[in-house]
């Protein structure tokens, strides 16, 4: 949609709004509509190619107002979920269809899911442990309990631990930033020796830092068999995986019990929308589910509902699942596909740049849309080239440390995104490194 | 804003953000401004008067877009936290100011506000506790803490309380469902004589289920000389703060730690808006702070900028702020004034109602838009009155229980409420009432 087709359907939506502003005493306060009535008015998948905007906007007329906001925003929400878990061809078991025991959910942010993954976990480590260990308390439980992520992962893993008063250990990656089957290994090895409980590992796909990748099928089946959660964080990288040749990065999700990603970084739907899945919904409900009569309802036990109020830490939800709907049948799954192609192959024309400048070194092998690179010599010069680039206010970059080295970030974001975009970011970089360069050289 | 002005207001948006868009190369990609830049652009405190709109849209390109989304995201956030603050007259520990160590932050959801306080509160228990008694380790701590809350108070503190891994107590509420010093006091001694460690006590100004006010004069001297961090929640009534005749239900602020409510949900600002101020900033980054390299900047340890991510679970933040500028700006202190004090008129007529018909009671004191009502009778009657009207689908009612007896709350909370909503209404239940007595006493 450019600007100009933006116009036409943000007035037509204004219009929308009022029309229904203006009717609404017309409407009814309360849905007629049964537990489920929404699945069967639409696909059970997302569409392959684009849909007309006039279509998509009939479609809340038909399907969304007949069930208001409750239970629109959640039924709407547990679809879009599954849409969105079979264009990454998640296993089965993380959808809920129509009768599954897993599902998904949007959460407030993906350090949200991770806070709420390991809440979950640390509840089902304490059932656990409680029966097998009938002597200890449940403060005497938490003390023990140790929780893993990767040198690499993002602060919000140790946030979390934070919060859940449980320990959280780094665990060391190995020289392409992923973590291994063996490091896990060793560092579990040493913790059940020393009496700890090891309980729930948060694995990365893209790291921050590097976009490093953790061996899922290394990792997953030792979790599976030491009875540790294994929660997956692929906040960026989640997005390309809807191309069936990126898809063999998620490989070793069926280990896991929850996985997390934001398709606001990298889907096209707007800030924020954080998706979570897991196998068993009711590691979920069991740790958050508390249940006063001014929230009861008549279909509360019945099985047939979802109250997300059980899966996340707030009470009160936006209906961000409409966000999902209209984009992925505004492009169709060919469409997003096409826009996350591009932008790797952008990312792809810039490592090529770098490469042809012996100057330069790339820092990272460049799976997706990030590339990590630096000029040959000293932290010092690089931080420097960081603060040359970032003044100068044409193009903005974020670094990060990789094993002690100061390295800079080229990372594609922008939807508008282009190969000129590229090239002028290229000969901008190279214009401020020479500069640098000779000044340093004229101060040597 | 009538949906007329809405549509023409709402087309101009459009265009403003079509505009934004087909421009972009030509901004700048980082901003130019210096911490604290925003401030002194705009006044100091909310206007008395409505404001025209075309004058608040020129602010956004004079005021917001030279400093991008950050800071003036931030910025914006901090100076309208002291608007609200100001406008509920606030202890001025609570505002930011240029150098106050107090200050407001939106959260997620009053649920997570309640959290991120019981969260620091434990910090700063811990920290205290130990500093005593160095023998005792964290989970010994944590296994002692005890928070407490009203009986009557919203089941998200008991949550936070399963999420910090602390017990959670509920202190007896009197006969007007408010909390006393003297309730607070008995079980304060019974659990320090057992060995617990009294820490945080959440008080709550308008209960959910019947808009009840804990008494803050006789608690907040307590919770001070008891160490205990005494937060208060007014999710619902804090909107009512900003008129004068209603400033005395707050009265006791002075003695609070962390104080909340939800604009959203009766100050006219959208959907989600959670305000939390606090008195001592440090005390939630002490709670929650870890910085990575790739989150460093250049003004991190200078004290001139508010790090907001110190202050809440997520890292990522909406430009929650604006709607806050627009609300206060188009309705002006006075018409917001006016807004709230026509839902209480409201409230007042229906419960006028409900006392001309010995049929009915009223349950709990009208104090602002809330009537909690019955019939005279048995509980099974009530459920039996609340089903009917709620299958009739004409109004909406959500009951509650108060002291065993089922009860029917009466809310006021449309934007668009008037005395004919509120006749239409009663007629509406006294119908249904007639016919569900007539029917029970064929039946006998």
């Amino acid at each position: 949609m450019d600007a100009a087709e933006f116009r036409r359907r943000g007035k037509e939506m204004v219009d929308y709004i009022a029309d229904y502003l203006e009717q609404i005493e017309k409407r009814q306060v309360y849905p007629d509509v049964e537990p489920g009535y929404l699945r069967p008015l639409i696909p059970d998948s997302a569409p392959e190619e684009p849909e007309r905007f006039e279509d998509i906007l009939q479609d809340v007329e038909r399907v969304i107002m007949p069930g208001a906001s409750s239970p629109a925003c959640t039924e709407l929400e547990t679809v879009m979920l599954d849409w969105l878990g079979k264009m990454i061809n998640l296993p089965p078991q993380f959808l809920a269809g129509k009768d599954g025991e897993g599902g998904g959910v949007i959460q407030e942010s993906f350090s949200q899911a991770t806070l709420v993954a390991l809440l979950a976990a640390r509840t089902k480590a304490i059932h656990r442990v409680q029966r097998e260990k009938r002597e200890l308390t449940q403060g005497e439980i938490i003390g023990r309990l140790v929780a893993y992520t990767s040198d690499q992962a993002h602060f919000s893993v140790e946030k979390a631990g934070l919060i859940a008063g449980v320990k959280i250990k780094e665990v060391p990656t190995d020289d392409k930033f992923a973590v291994r089957g063996s490091a896990l290994r060793k560092i579990l090895d040493q913790d059940k020796a020393a009496g700890l409980i090891p309980f729930f590992f948060c694995a990365t796909l893209g790291t921050t830092t590097c976009c490093s990748f953790d061996k899922l099928p290394e990792l997953g089946p030792m979790c599976n068999a030491e009875n540790i959660w294994m929660h997956i964080d692929a906040a960026y990288a989640g997005s390309s995986f809807i191309c069936p040749e990126f898809r063999h990065l998620l490989n070793g999700v069926e280990f896991a019990d929850s996985f997390n990603f934001n398709p606001h970084k990298w889907l096209l739907v707007n800030f924020d929308c954080s998706t979570m899945w897991v196998k068993k919904r009711t590691d979920l409900t069991c740790a958050f589910k508390i249940d006063p009569v001014y929230l009861k309802h008549d279909h509360q036990e019945s099985g047939l509902i979802t109250d997300y109020r059980h899966w996340q830490i707030p009470l009160g939800r936006r209906f961000r699942s409409l966000k999902m709907w209209f984009v992925f049948r505004m492009y169709g799954v060919k469409g997003l596909q096409e826009y996350i192609r591009k932008h790797v192959k952008l990312a792809h024309e810039f490592k090529d740049l770098v490469l042809q400048d012996d100057r330069f070194e790339i820092c990272a092998d460049v799976v997706l849309g990030l590339v990590c690179f630096r000029l040959k010599g000293t932290n010092e010069l690089n931080e420097a080239l960081l603060k040359s680039i970032n003044n100068a206010r044409k193009i903005h970059l974020v670094p990060c440390r990789l094993k002690g080295k100061f390295v800079l970030r080229f990372s594609i974001c922008a939807r508008t995104a282009e190969s000129a975009h590229v090239q002028f970011a290229w000969k901008h970089i190279v214009m401020l490194a020479s500069e640098l360069l000779k000044a340093q050289k004229q101060q040597q």
